[in-house]
């Protein structure tokens, strides 16, 4: 069981092993770089990575072999700032990027930087994350938010941030027909980015009806429940009831289940694009002529790169996303366990966990 | 057995059903439309779904119902044109592009007409292909041959267009490393076209000896027979013996088999593209999440389309790639069924039919 | 002056010589390919060139040799379908797009119909123009208007097309700032569609107050009215005042007018793209260092391609855009030409003239 | 005139103000960054914008206040790394790239670093050249020789990749025709990079006799030599004497002429690209209706960035390009001020002035 020091003075929500965390007193960190600032953490939403960490102590390559601290979806308030930072000050409001390129590489060069091959991320072994009091960053990884933002808000723009990526990634352009499988808080989000990306029809398919729901009521212009027959049908049906032609131009799978994936292929139109958001099973049986003779565009999504996090900001402050429906509760932060507990168990839509200091 | 009318006016060798074949006298086709030609078919290549539709009578949903003349690798003479044709003339050599879309629908106008919704594709149900004497075509799917260019390398341009069509859809740019999957007649074309299009290394993989000899002398930088480990231990074997740092550009995949495919996008750095070449099962295992993480590209490439041949003839025209090389045999258009045996035992690399009154 | 014949059966409003129209009885166009339609003209919107060729006779290479009936901005009824066609069927309300490609040369099956060598184009010699009873068109050229859509409102269609094709040259992407120099109906069309695709700010530009003030509350999120200083400081006032940083990410000039071009090279950011919509004299002074060393994007824009007048319908249809505001007035037939010299005038934002037998 | 220390530390050939130069004895650079690296340089190519700065004390906005060394196409061997440096080693040759990007802008992390907004380029004022033994850069901007390619070479490295840059960003593709203007040491290197690029057809246009003998010995295919007719005239001879069709499918110039711009727009086909290579007057007449109506693409060029140098040093190893017919002659340090002067009179393609302590 955790257990918290009330006089810490960076306060951590540390991963010891599987399910096994505990809070710690760790130190402030200190700016490296002249170009970094201290964040002091306001609010952490729960990724499904996070909560995968815990109940695995690892994703694929990814082994967590000495503790760490958790969470990466986060929004806090500037505390110090280097020598160097010019764009943001002690006091300002921002959403905070969690994974900090090299910045030398091919890939950050050519404007890939989720491409890193250094790629230091939070929480993601061997680098803490972001569940404690203070938090070190390059400034030009600080998103300022404006006064229409709040800082739980600030949080969610990671979850957003990956939704504009897969999008982004699916080069969706107005007036075009939207697949998404999948209405958890990445789902959801790709529908919103749609739409605001001017999508005309945007399809949400999950296998649980209140996602449905909601997943209308959010973004969604119509939804799918896939029957228990084969992804072929589905997609077949799918196509008729939402008047499609030959298929939809885009799927984006924010399942990583294997049926989601082959109804996503089949839903195509010759020539559409797919693009896997979500992640499941390394390997899995795949429809590959059927997206060979349609000569589909696929895509794999990671994370997120240039541009993603500033337009996820300005979506929300221009009122084009309204992220705030996605926020189910705020717990405090020596409830961090309960609350991965209550998060495994499929509780609500996205949880926040308030910072050590953040007055609820 | 096949038989064969030596007075007919359209000799034709046709399909009648699995493993049957028949030489019919067909009528001599019609200028329907005052842009098409017709023209005396010299020679043409046997392709594998032409050996495919004469084994199963049909390749996935394109069943052979009623008798269908075969083949559509295929070079000619021009010997009659229509009223508005301007840019061929009767005596003209031509390689002969055998799919005429419908240039109406929404991927022809989008510049896919390899994507038509009622493409009219040589030797696919219900339509007749180029084994026989005459052909019709619009004019503009007649590409003139240059003197430097002979007739039975004329036939060679389908294969060609093909080979084309993978490596644009694969956006082959100068300096890059390429992993080219089957070194039969399509990937061997592959090897050739990525070369001119300036890449860097190009490493062939079969699991034949001959085929990497032939594959080496033709156009591959480097070849790589795959050993019985798994795909991602060949993949990091292949990436070391060829010094590719995080991976390969791109990989192409000719073959049409799952290894092929694993070993594919396991050899690709992040960021790389995958283009599916080869026709295989319809679905099969697939590393997903590799695809994934690693932000691949991945595409199917299907047929050829705008420029593709147009390219295919200037690529051997300025003897950039040698066709003939690949050229094993010729027969005479009435040892055409013997021919289809001899392919599906593997014999040679291309073979051509001759025309009905084409002299050897 | 104009004369009409009361019982013609395809009265026409044909262009004798300059300043010379003629109402003419001339007879009802025939179904000549089996996909043709002939569609009964409704409204007929007056575009600038209509007034050129009034005017002068000729715009660029373009001279009126013979009579030639005016006006290419239509929408009409299906009165009579050819034997081939399917996707309309008479009594169906259309927006005709007024020019048709040969479909077969390299441009037509490359994708960009528009710059087809051979495309015959309503109203641009030798090709006779719509302001007229019947019209033939091909199927694929008339777009079915759902309900929500007039009569009037689809012969706006084709300015919106415009605008669509200007802006997708611009390759507008949410989050953007944006340009556009000249408030007229194009100007004020890429306004809106630039704001369906996302773009974040959005600044009209022209030298009357009215007209920007028309902009504010069409689409534009800002405008500027340039001072009598250089171009250079006027974008630097225009960047100033919009918070654009190192400058916008898009300037579309939609005025042909020389200030305007060079202020739109120098707002842009580096990096930026510049599109030009609007036509002028043939040749202007350029800052093309600016350019040089920004590396900017500079396209050109012509008439409209492969999607989109569909993308425009939909835009209407969605209510994205709501094109009713910009129809000043509607005339009758029988007063084309005072309403050529109202146009002419200035007279109004966007004047239509009824077919001859609409109601108005 | 110039003195020269012997017995100096770091000599560097300094510009004091206009026509004015001097020999300075520097103090050797340190290693501010742990991935820096010390370059002794042996080779430095003079460039025309080196000649410019020694005329004129300025180009455009970047004015020489303060004294500052000159010189930036360099290769030398490392002589001292940082700290954490691993892809260089002492002792290693290396071609130089010259200018280092802040990393942090949204140009650097979206891939175009050439369009840093804080760029420290070499001999760009405020900023020191590499006509000095020594000078310090990233080890991310050396870029290892292979034993194939000499130092002398190595310094032609930056010119070329001004080239790879430049035929980039014109996206030429195999089997395309191109027209570059100006057949100086850019200019023929376009030449030699597009047919790399797998140009089918590459015309070098220029005023200089001598020059497009050259260029037709070194990579064009053909020349062209305009007439005092206009400029589209010439381009009507150009289209029609090298069988052109419509027009071609890419001009460069490297010229930076107005009739040569000119001609380059009116040679293009519609939808041609054309990419502004040479630097000269800011401002210029120029027929922006042809470039609108054939709907062009226009681009600038501008340094070079991600990729470009590595795809330099991979094109020279391989074979492809033969930079040494370009080096017209080298000379010793002491005598670069006669180098100058030399080139400023039209001497040679490309002189070199070798290092300090290089032995000729």
């Amino acid at each position: 069981m955790a257990s918290q020091t009330t006089t810490s003075q960076n306060p951590s929500f540390v991963l010891q092993g599987i399910h096994s965390v505990k809070f710690e007193d760790r130190p402030v960190p200190e700016l490296k770089n002249p170009h970094d600032v201290i964040v002091n953490v306001k609010y952490t939403g729960i990724c499904g990575s996070d909560v995968h960490y815990w109940e695995h102590g690892a994703i694929g390559q990814f082994v967590v072999k000495n503790p760490m601290v958790l969470g990466h979806e986060s929004a806090g308030v500037i505390s110090k700032v280097g020598s160097a930072v010019t764009t943001v000050k002690v006091g300002d409001r921002v959403a905070m990027e969690p994974g900090v390129p090299c910045r030398r590489c091919e890939p950050c060069k050519a404007g890939k930087y989720n491409l890193c091959e250094k790629m230091a991320f939070a929480a993601t072994p061997p680098y803490d994350g972001t569940l404690a009091k203070y938090y070190v960053l390059p400034e030009d990884f600080c998103y300022k938010l404006p006064e229409s933002i709040t800082l739980p808000e600030g949080a969610l723009m990671e979850p957003l941030g990956v939704a504009v990526h897969i999008v982004r990634q699916a080069s969706v352009t107005p007036g075009q027909t939207i697949v998404v499988f999948g209405a958890g808080p990445v789902g959801l989000l790709c529908c919103a980015v749609a739409k605001a990306f001017g999508a005309l029809k945007i399809v949400a398919v999950d296998i649980q009806k209140p996602r449905l729901e909601f997943a209308q009521k959010f973004a969604a212009t119509a939804t799918f429940e896939p029957s228990k027959v084969s992804a072929a049908e589905n997609a077949a049906r799918l196509i008729e009831e939402n008047d499609l032609g030959r298929g939809a131009d885009v799927a984006i799978d924010a399942s990583g289940v294997e049926p989601s994936v082959h109804t996503g292929i089949h839903v195509l139109r010759p020539g559409g694009t797919y693009v896997q958001g979500g992640m499941g099973r390394s390997e899995m049986n795949f429809p590959i002529m059927a997206a060979c003779t349609k000569e589909l565009n696929l895509k794999g999504s990671f994370r997120y790169g240039s541009g993603d996090y500033k337009l996820a900001v300005q979506l929300v402050a221009s009122g084009r996303i309204n992220v705030k429906e996605l926020i189910s509760r705020t717990v405090k932060f020596e409830d961090a366990e309960q609350a991965f507990k209550d998060v495994k168990s499929g509780m609500g839509i996205k949880t926040l966990i308030a910072g050590p200091d953040t007055a609820l």
